[in-house]
């Protein structure tokens, strides 16, 4: 597992979507295995979390122009900002099909039976192959079992549930104050190919028992979906289907936030630290990845300029390729920052190496300088590597996630589908 | 080898940049294998490509803010339109170095003194390595018997002087009539890694005995590479030292093209026939390749749009790792449609899959259709693969060409450096 980023005030608990109080999960399978299909693994495929009361809700969405039938069914059923539930499956995106909209609209119906709730009561979700009908049969089948099933503790059995080529579940939460109520929030997210994200990315769930109005709710998603999911590029291809919820249901009895005050930073700041952590563990989970590598641009004049040009050194397949070999190629790193969309002065960038081995200086003023190819190797075996890209003397800087592409990405997507 | 396309009025004949009347080439092994590399094998490094007299001359180069200091060099001998010759070398790229400019500046001096020419007459190209100092001595020691060996059969050893992860040469020259004139074009180019032009792509040689003011010749160039090498991806990567260069001697003696007439469409279209078969064979031999993949958009209200799309669909990875696992997954065809950044109407969308094996409809209006799954293996096993996207009834389209990612890719480039 890679590291969690300590921040002062936040204390990393257990539970994930669960940690929380007052919202129960569960996860099963239901058996949503296509035909001829890799993935006959017995791994859950079918989730829902479901709140004790009304929760102020967000989300944003894939900006691909192919959405998956549920997001525009999650968008119609959180419109009024509120809900109680997510139900959510994986193996089939439920995409690209004539009957999608109706089936995930039956989806919702199903979960809502079983609760005695509304079917706009709830987030629904899907991811898998896409332009295969969902079959809805299964779903139907297991719902009953898994909405009684449902409890304090079920986070684990929900987020095997969202996994698809994940090789390791993806959760996290944090406690922390606000105006002196003791605050919980928590997440799951899902990787981990199919993850070059504009909008929002993959799928992801957080919930928390803060008071908040949905405006401001929404508002602080949008804002932090910016910095933390939309920095992580796995493959350069947006999903169909990216959508990252947040639900919030107010039984921490803070007073509730309707205002950019301190408290909403406090919930912005806390927001970071779960999506910052979700982000990390999806880029070090990429699909075949060996290495999380982490580029972080400062001194730029504007944070547009700085987000640009790190997503573009780790969206470089290139680079990704010379971290796979553990080769300290450079001349990549400032390729990939001379074709970012951004305007900067080339002749000014200096780009170091650094993990926890070291660190380096490789380029100074869009040159290269001499360096130890021995101390380069040691920084680069590392797990976790972090190059930084200095353009300026601005004060804006940012920091994008990604991985090293590697033999093992090829063979996944290869015969991800047969 | 790749097919060539047949086309109307142009025959296909041999001796690429030497096929021309009037141009002579040689390559040799100068020795610049840098410290460590793994390009240690006997292949050629250095080229000259010599004209019997002025040329008319154009270029078009790479738009990354990290050029190499060749492509400054060229900019300012060129800019009078005129050229006389090419000096080339590959392994290393004299690119993000100090002392670049000087050593692209010598280059230009020791072939200019070999043939008795100003150093302002040569075109000055290099690839390989970014930001490793260019060993000028290896140069400035075998510059003498490189040029006193150009021959008017020499483009087979200068092909391969520019060759670095290519594992074929590349080549293409036509014969065809201007004004009952009969004219020759030939070009040569290398790949294969690095490849996203935006201007230009890669380093790419074209020669012709055509007659043909300088002012017509870049308008021809600069429209043709649009259509052209910049519709290959092969990793999303643009080169720092991407240069596309043509010289016109005009010894055909057809009237001099200083206009936009019949004569001038004919000679664009020669220029099409050559570096679209250039083009394909990039991508064909794209690093780690097995596949040529080509994505014809069709349908669209205006030839932006269409580029735009095609470019898309062969620029993903997921795509692309599809393509060589031979899986039809049509899925990650419309995903990659669908977050173009074009607008047009996505429930319209048809996909189908060609190949000489045969065609099948595997998307209409957005949604999937039942196909064969063995019918469409057998598509995707062949080496040239095509796939068609209509997105409307609109009257314009585009090709774009790319490759599949294959193990390979990771391989080679995972340790391409050292």
């Amino acid at each position: 597992m890679i590291k969690k980023i300590e921040f002062d005030g936040f204390k990393y608990i257990d539970g994930g979507v669960c940690a929380a109080q007052g919202f129960k999960a569960n996860g099963i399978q239901c058996g949503l295995a296509h035909a001829g299909a890799a993935v006959t693994n017995k791994k859950n495929d079918l989730a829902v979390i479901i709140a004790d009361k009304e929760c102020s809700a967000a989300a944003v969405y894939t900006s691909n122009k192919v959405k998956g039938a549920p997001v525009a069914v999650t968008k119609k059923n959180i419109a009024d900002g509120k809900a109680r539930g997510v139900v959510v499956n994986s193996v089939n995106a439920n995409t690209c099909n004539a009957d999608g909209p109706e089936k995930a609209q039956k989806m919702c119906e199903l979960a809502a039976k079983e609760f005695g709730l509304e079917p706009t009561d709830f987030i629904v979700a899907s991811t898998g192959v896409i332009g295969q009908p969902l079959p809805i049969e299964p779903i139907e089948k297991a719902m009953p079992e898994l909405c009684k099933g449902v409890n304090y503790d079920g986070n684990a059995a929900a987020v095997e549930a969202i996994m698809t080529t994940d090789t390791m579940p993806k959760e996290v939460a944090v406690e922390f104050e606000i105006g002196c109520k003791k605050c919980v929030m928590g997440g799951m997210l899902k990787g981990s190919g199919m993850i070059h994200p504009n909008m929002a990315t993959t799928l992801s769930f957080i919930t928390t028992d803060i008071a908040i109005a949905p405006e401001y709710l929404q508002r602080a998603l949008s804002d932090v979906v910016k910095k933390t999911l939309n920095m992580v590029s796995v493959d350069g291809d947006q999903s169909t289907n990216d959508m990252c919820c947040v639900m919030a249901n107010g039984m921490a009895e803070n007073a509730v936030i309707d205002s950019e005050n301190d408290d909403f930073d406090r919930f912005e700041n806390a927001l970071y630290v779960i999506m910052m952590n979700l982000a990390r563990m999806m880029a070090r989970d990429g699909e075949g990845a060996t290495k999380l590598i982490e580029c972080v641009c400062a001194g730029a004049d504007d944070i547009k300029t700085a987000q640009i040009v790190a997503k573009s050194v780790i969206t470089s397949s290139l680079f990704k390729a010379a971290i796979f070999g553990e080769d300290a190629n450079w001349g990549r790193i400032l390729c990939a920052v001379g074709y970012a969309d951004a305007e900067f002065d080339i002749n000014r960038v200096d780009v170091d190496l650094a993990s926890e081995a070291g660190r380096i200086a490789v380029c100074r003023n869009g040159a290269g300088v001499p360096f130890s190819e021995d101390e380069a190797k040691k920084i680069l075996m590392e797990e976790e590597i972090t190059v930084l890209v200095t353009i300026g003397d601005g004060e804006y800087s940012a920091a994008a996630w990604g991985c090293d592409l590697t033999y093992d990405y090829v063979k996944i997507n290869g015969d991800y589908r047969s």
